[in-house]
């Protein structure tokens, strides 16, 4: 292994924002103002986006306060993409940093953001350019391979729990079938951390669905129809990736039907449109009192002053970590082990191969999942809980004894 | 006027949750509790619905931990209802409480609360049952009579803040159009909130649209073009309530077209249609990419952990006041008074009468929309600011100087 180099580094930020990705920020830039061989560390606008626009501006000089004001901030405060790379644009890039002299590539993002610190380091090499290219893991979905769980994800499973802790008050207060759709494609990590919030028997969510369970809607809702026949009332919670039993999502089949029913004006691919659906089968084939539904959005990842403390710690040590890691490797992605959990909860960060992450995604594991698949599981609590951090509680007096 | 009599006293919240009703229930609690006059404080379930059906708790032995945790706690601890009685409806009432000698009625609620409550009040006059009947203002519209401003509109329009400071900087992160569909019926209160949190000059909401100010889909659409001419992007709040210019609501206009091209399954009336229509209209008529839309929905008003502190405080004063009064008046609503703003905020209570705050509700004056009615004002700014207090501060990098 050859000797880090004396170069410049830049750091950027990819895909949907979360409420720590700047914490993940101030981690490689205070790490990197350690380290002598960094000279300047630039910031990259817009992700690949921007550096291939040639558009940084300069971090090296933030003062300390402004660096623990931007790691308590939420979104992207770089900006971001969704662009994906190829060879010819990784090619710009490079062109870029040789312009610049930076040689450290430090990328906060989910798998499409380590597949393109790979891909940049791969190209660098043909060039006979000698990169160091890291990626630091970020997503509210938390469906990295490798580590044990996402920076992102704590704050936003925090933001889930108090949400259904709210929703699911107002639903006793005003009984019937609250709906809530939650954020969510592929994995269902985040719809069920709206399970987290419950402290009394009978609260909900009553019924969560993930996009690894396909659900029929006679299955949905005959499982809300026996939560009402018990309690009165039934909250729900569904992933926006719910998929009927033939495995095409819910959602894209609200799409093509509103297509096909286009008469002008009105449109059913927002956002809404799920949430509207599910309520509207309820209501047609129950005899339910006030059925609602919601559909959470962006809030979910972008809500300020609520990060979870160990979220917002442990996304900082990423991007620290990932510095440290580039002294001694070519390349990597950092990744979280548990090595405690429950009152011994901790963490170790370790390097693991860029490839290996950049692949393909983590859907929730079956022994997250309750065996009616509506529902999530004790082992899923043990998980999350330590990510999460301490929850408000909530009083609810209606079920006291009457007099 | 006669002596306060001795009897049981009945506590009850009425319409829409909020995050600080409770707070006005412990009021009511402990003040209720210093007076020898009051023997028991019963809890009402479910506001008059359950009261009519002689549904009670006992509040008066509820230990002081307690207290504090049901006052920090969001919805209706109760349970609530939208019942509107009539006089037969009152008259049960009556008989209950006749049968409880409870000569004391705290409701807590809107307008049709204090309507209640003016009702029951006469109709035990008429029936000869001396009762004493205050209500306590509660609203996250804030749209009641006479009364400065409502408990639980601070701490709705804190939320509004803080979702509209992070969506912001989540669409600076990836630019387009954002639309965010927030509650108002008939008043603009809450969705002119949303601008509290700006801190930069170019943050938005860059567009508000209140129900008081009706806007044709062509005014809406220039608008957004207008501003995303200007900065490449554009974030607008729009109330529930907005009404298209021939007066009629453009939500009540989509349900009706649902109903028209029904095929079966596809319900538009749903909470995210009108969100999902604008977003089609910037869609359809402009060249913007990433046009998304949400509609916030019930964690507006129930969201646990973020009440604002002038919020809940007032809150639990109005219950006080609620009891205090009822030591020297037969009946009567309880109000605000500013009496003093900015950093010298301060308010006292007084008692108004039920009819003035039953009859209707209060629009946003005009003095707090701009002239184009697409904005909101400074006056609204320093009459608002007050009641949410301090909001987090948010950094975003992307327009320091380049590099």
């Amino acid at each position: 292994m050859a000797e880090a180099p004396k170069a410049n580094a830049v750091v950027a930020q990819s895909g949907g924002p979360t409420a720590v990705i700047n914490a993940s920020l101030v981690g490689v830039i205070e790490e990197a103002n350690k380290h002598p061989e960094i000279e300047n560390i630039y910031g990259g606008l817009y992700a690949v986006a921007g550096i291939v626009r040639d558009e940084f501006i300069d971090l090296t000089n933030l003062s300390a306060d402004k660096l623990e004001s931007v790691a308590a901030s939420p979104s992207s405060a770089l900006g971001t993409s969704r662009d994906k790379p190829d060879s010819e644009y990784c090619a710009k890039i490079i062109e870029v940093f040789k312009k610049r002299n930076i040689r450290y590539f430090f990328y906060i993002g989910g798998n499409d953001s380590a597949n393109t610190a790979h891909m940049l380091n791969t190209v660098a090499d043909e060039a006979n350019f000698d990169i160091r290219a890291f990626h630091i893991p970020k997503t509210v979905d938390n469906d990295l391979l490798v580590t044990d769980h996402c920076p992102g994800y704590g704050t936003a499973a925090k933001f889930e729990a108090c949400a259904l802790m709210g929703d699911d008050l107002d639903n006793r207060a005003l009984p019937g079938v609250k709906i809530d759709v939650i954020m969510g494609r592929d994995a269902g990590f985040l719809t069920a951390a709206t399970a987290l919030g419950k402290q009394r028997d009978d609260d909900g969510p009553h019924l969560v669905y993930v996009p690894e369970r396909p659900v029929s809607i006679d299955k949905f809702v005959g499982d809300v129809d026996g939560v009402l026949t018990k309690l009165g009332r039934c909250v729900v919670t569904v992933s926006e990736g719910l998929r009927d039993v033939d495995g095409i999502r819910w959602a894209k089949k609200l799409a093509e039907q509103a297509e096909t029913d286009a008469h002008g004006n009105i449109q059913l691919s927002g956002t809404g449109s799920l949430a509207d659906f599910l309520a509207g089968q309820v209501k047609t084939k129950l005899t339910a009192n006030r059925v609602r539904a919601d559909t959470f959005g962006y809030l979910q990842r972008s809500f300020p002053g609520l990060q979870s403390g160990v979220d917002v710690d442990e996304a900082r040590r990423c991007g620290q970590e990932a510095v440290k890691l580039a002294m001694e490797h070519d390349n990597g992605s950092v990744a979280i082990r548990r090595i405690g959990n429950g009152a011994d909860y901790a963490v170790e960060l370790f390097r693991t191969e860029l490839s290996s992450v950049a692949e393909k995604t983590k859907p929730m594991p079956d022994e997250f999942i309750n065996a009616e698949g509506n529902g999530i599981t004790e082992a899923f609590i043990e998980y999350a809980m330590p990510l999460v951090g301490e929850l408000p509680k909530t009083e609810y007096l209606g079920n006291y004894p009457r007099v």
